[in-house]
């Protein structure tokens, strides 16, 4: 499979717009960027830094993945989404390599991403997104 | 203060062997560089993917800052490392607005970086480096 960069990085917070402002005012980031993903159970901002977005995410649920993910860890970082080209392909790759697939087939995402989950048990513990426009 | 890119992420593996098997073999990425920095008990793998480098991390001692992370969360995501213009600006200008610093000055880092830290009960749960060569 062929990465090319990272796509963004998920970071779970308790409250979307006190972390904006965070992001805004002391990092000197823009958000540009809302959006709510009502199957995930989220609301997320998003910035962009050189290549990569950060995607911060608030759950809309206490029963969401997110709402689950911070009663357990806390505030933190939750994922990483790598570009991929040829995503059907990857996961295929993947696969075969013995790697627990959260999607076998790539589903949409946000900003109308293609995209597909891997299990942190197969990947050392890191929540891993492959990505495709 | 002016952030560029994504200079690292840092992920917490309990055996660096295998987890560079696993970004070498699976996702295709290449591990060019190892390096043991002593004051921080870890042995380091570097692999680039775009801008980013992945900064995998065992620690050499139960009782260094990545055994520790790795027996109260398990492996995963540690540190996001973001490239600054002008570091010791952008750790003044983050003190003058709240932020709690690790490092009030820089300091020196892995491949030979100016590292500076900031402490994730500022920053959302997020261990937040900044590094300028």
């Amino acid at each position: 499979m062929e990465l090319t960069h990272i796509e963004h990085i998920g970071i779970a917070v308790k409250n979307l717009d006190e972390a904006i402002k965070y992001y805004e005012n002391v990092l000197g980031l823009k958000c540009y960027a809302i959006e709510e993903v009502a199957d995930q159970k989220v609301k997320t901002a998003f910035f962009k830094v050189g290549q990569t977005k950060i995607e911060l995410l608030e759950s809309t649920s206490e029963d969401g993945p997110i709402g689950k993910f911070i009663e357990k860890k806390g505030e933190g970082i939750h994922h990483l989404a790598f570009h991929v080209k040829d995503l059907p392909n990857a996961l295929k790759e993947a696969d075969e390599k013995g790697v627990r697939l959260i999607d076998s087939q790539p589903r949409k995402g946000a900003e109308g991403l293609n995209i597909a989950f891997l299990h942190p048990k197969s990947t050392y513990g890191v929540l891993t997104e492959f990505c495709e426009e």
